[in-house]
């Protein structure tokens, strides 16, 4: 595919999305109902305070479908998205290109974690191919919104054009639009692609202005050899960066189309007013590149989990979030984001359902 | 009653019941079913060591049912137990006795928080009133194993009678036993009892041999002022224990009536090897008593959450126990416990389904 976007991906405006959204504590309907949220927290039948997080995640679904109390979220929706990094060719993985998508092929079948998970949890999984390198056409499950087969490695330029970036978001801003109106009122953002913890890194150590060496880890496995091999790579990258690049020249540069397509779909929920939880590392890259591009859209998000890697943590802490688990997991895929659905479910039906204090 | 047992309480012989419970690592059927979960995750097609707690969650029920992989649990099934303190009435709560009865009667309308949480985790609620002071024998949801209404206050003498304390453990194996014959094979204790942070803590700090002071916490509200009531409460009692008290003396003497049948309750899943998750400070005092009448019974409990409460990690420390969530949650009723039901049964269905390696 040429830089051109594919005709038959939907058509959506970024600057018309980026419209629609406003920082949680600008938002009247979202400060007015996540006060309503706490009021009616600190009246229902239990001490106050006592749920804790719990509590907190009810008034942010509250606040992020500007309702209190909120509809309790029935229709949980994993939708993972697929694509290869070039930059695999240069040392970033310890797993060759070709495991993504057999690892597609596995999810199409049912039998990786983030199927079993979902299963537990009453999700479906939609699954996206972004820009895989193997051909998936074959394979009903996947939906082919194929960008490029791979990103370029970051190693030697930039990973993609910046039309490419903009129409890999558009594809993650359309799956979000598709999946809502199929019925999906809480949303789960996946990602596979071997090699992604490299160009996820160097999105998070852009956007938080973390020095590399801090927060670069061993994603799915990497020796320390390897780590120091990532982190040259994403210091490089980063070098290269033209100073007056915006968060789209950024994502072109040192991103991936699954992330960038991750940053859409986020973008895409958050402008639709419903809930979304972010993954690991990949989808914390994906949802600062969000925050970039529409500054306060972190209000509009649920962090699912802490990942392992070190640089998921220093993502959260610059977009303010407070994952709801911390389970040591390091695989992404959605798998954390969708163990976090039924918390906030509960969240959401007691704020609904918990009687008024005995008095 | 007095302190003979009611015959219309089904004879658990805790003799046998113990009999019945070995270390996991002196356990072959254990010890095999562990290794055969490890070997199980590391061959799935995931890097390994990728899925962190959830794989430790997955081997840990694998050895408690001593099959590898072990079922998906379907039926996750919660008891709340439900009694009283006198200690109450020495200022050991910020709320009243009466709560106590109406908020197992909120329970019996669905309007608690445990209530919804197990509706969104698929999960039935029992109550048993083991020791409410108020007569709660027409609300029919409510099963009356009432051993006395309400405890006496330690901070005049024990709590209640050795044989009381016997009788209450048996309440809660013969719960388990119950909820197992009615198919339940993932349990859930939860308890309900104004004042009970009181008793948990004093049990806690004799098991933990923590120092009272550095696990009294303010339980569901108090003061400053308050917790320091507890710690002199707390102090008192366990200084006029008997210095050769065994663990059913302890618990008469400073315990609980719904904590006595949450330990029963543990001893009873662990004796049946049906997975069981432990919840905040007052499960967690239980699991104490459970592990001081059977050691090693700490290896066939699960703990859901860590309370807020400085007792309940004394106690998760004392038993070996990695929680987990940690939500900040400080209600009882067995809620986090109930939150953790999904990710246990996520565990064992990718425990079970994930494919092989990609080779």
């Amino acid at each position: 595919m040429t830089d051109a976007p594919d005709p038959a991906i939907p058509d959506t405006s970024l600057d018309e999305l980026l419209s629609r959204i406003v920082p949680g504590d600008q938002d009247p309907v979202a400060v007015e109902a996540a006060a309503a949220a706490a009021a009616r927290w600190d009246s229902r039948a239990k001490p106050p305070g006592s749920l804790g997080q719990v509590e907190a995640i009810g008034g942010r679904v509250a606040a992020i479908v500007g309702a209190c109390p909120p509809d309790v979220p029935e229709i949980p929706a994993v939708v993972v998205f697929a694509g290869d990094h070039g930059v695999v060719a240069d040392g970033a993985s310890a797993w060759p290109s070709e495991v993504t998508g057999l690892m597609v092929q596995a999810m199409a079948g049912g039998a990786a974690a983030i199927n079993a998970f979902a299963t537990t949890v009453g999700a479906s999984v939609s699954l996206v191919d972004v820009g895989v390198t193997g051909d998936l056409s074959e394979i009903d499950a996947v939906v082919d919104a194929k960008v490029r087969a791979g990103t370029a490695s970051l190693a030697s330029g930039p990973a993609m054009t910046r039309d490419e970036a903009l129409v890999a978001i558009g594809v993650g801003a359309a799956a979000a639009r598709v999946t809502i109106e199929d019925g999906g009122d809480l949303l789960v953002g996946g990602d596979m692609g071997i090699g992604n913890t490299t160009p996820s890194t160097a999105l998070i150590a852009h956007f938080t202005a973390s020095p590399v060496e801090s927060i670069v880890g061993p994603g799915a496995g990497s020796t320390d050899e390897g780590i120091a091999r990532k982190r040259d790579l994403i210091e490089g990258a980063l070098q290269r960066l033209d100073p007056g690049s915006d968060p789209v020249d950024v994502l072109a540069a040192v991103g991936g189309l699954e992330i960038a397509a991750l940053a859409g779909f986020f973008l895409g929920a958050a402008a639709a007013r419903v809930p979304v939880i972010v993954d690991g590392v990949i989808a914390c890259a994906a949802a600062c590149v969000a925050e970039a591009l529409a500054p306060g859209v972190s209000s509009r998000l649920i962090a699912g989990h802490r990942s392992t890697e070190p640089a998921a943590s220093a993502a959260l802490d610059h977009l303010g979030l407070d994952p709801v688990l911390d389970l040591d997991l390091r695989l992404g895929e959605g798998t954390g984001a969708c163990l976090a659905v039924p918390i906030v479910q509960a969240a959401c039906r007691a704020l609904r359902d918990m009687a008024d204090l005995p008095t």
